[in-house]
């Protein structure tokens, strides 16, 4: 890898689903190189959940060798509950960069929504065409690898809008190569 | 270490203060080993504070080789915030758990306060001073170690009370052993 060369891994954290995604990013470049989801499963405990995520994740970094991790900056539920979950679901995956040393940013939903379609009131689907379009992929993420990459393109942006309002595709300073995914059903698998 | 002994790391997780508190159980004697405050810093990001967590719970781990691990399963709190904020510290507590493969288990504050103190409606006082009886310690622990130190001793106890509503220290089995600890202003340090 060229030196302005930096792995991003974006991180969409869940007690039951961790949405994941690692782009490439050389200069103004952005490239695909992997996502997926982390499916926990769900009859086991807390802990066998967590030791999922954790391991998983790692796994991930072992594999791509990100540099850099982005996750979304969440607004707690009305459930406590789930506030909790996602709590501790957060906090092993945060384990999982802490362990391999790796910086972690975080973005308010606002931010990844102006970065990815240039305005901070988008739709959920909105995002994921948007991600799919500047990674040039062939078929829609699942929606949790989509919030991970969105994520993951916030961060290569410097957590900035990448275009106005009304930006379009071709505002994308370079077209973005793509390399190695599979499409199943339009989705990546 | 005989081969009925075991070591048990109770864990209190919260995102400023984490108490800690490793005993060690041969048949029915419980004995202190060690106990103590992991302190987050209150300026650092949140992954920062994820990683003081990990890496110093790692440490006691490394340092007192428990043979597992329990927690208090914890009441979402009225507030989001700290609820999200609970549970990231819970999620990081439990990765270095998981880390080390040890086996965690939960028990509620019901469970903890009839392990220790007889009664589930005990005050913290009261457990406080329990743990420092049970353990025959000359000072008491601070509040976070204690909490810790109180949930381990419910595993000991197979998460079961070890004895009725009144009981007292002499239902106690055995008078447990007592070693290497520092008490300043009547609290271990």
């Amino acid at each position: 890898m060229a030196d302005n060369t930096v792995r991003i891994l974006g991180i969409d954290p869940g007690l039951r689903v961790t949405g994941f995604g690692v782009i490439e990013k050389s200069g103004q470049r952005l490239a695909y190189v992997a996502s997926g989801c982390v499916k926990a499963p769900q009859s086991g405990t807390l802990p066998d959940r967590l030791a999922v995520i954790l391991e998983s994740l790692g796994e991930v970094i072992e594999t791509h060798h990100p540099g850099e991790v982005a996750l979304e900056k969440v607004f707690v539920n009305v459930n406590p509950e789930s506030t909790l979950a996602l709590g501790q679901a957060r906090g092993a995956a945060i384990s999982a960069a802490v362990l391999a040393k790796l910086p972690v940013s975080e973005y308010t939903a606002l931010q990844v929504k102006q970065a990815v379609v240039g305005t901070g009131h988008a739709r959920k689907e909105q995002v994921q065409e948007m991600v799919r379009r500047l990674l040039r992929l062939a078929g829609s993420p699942s929606p949790d690898a989509a919030d991970a990459l969105a994520c993951a393109i916030c961060h290569a942006h410097g957590g900035q809008g990448w275009g106005g309002r009304h930006a379009t595709r071709s505002a994308v300073p370079n077209a973005p190569t793509v390399r190695g995914y599979r499409v199943r059903r339009g989705r990546l698998v």
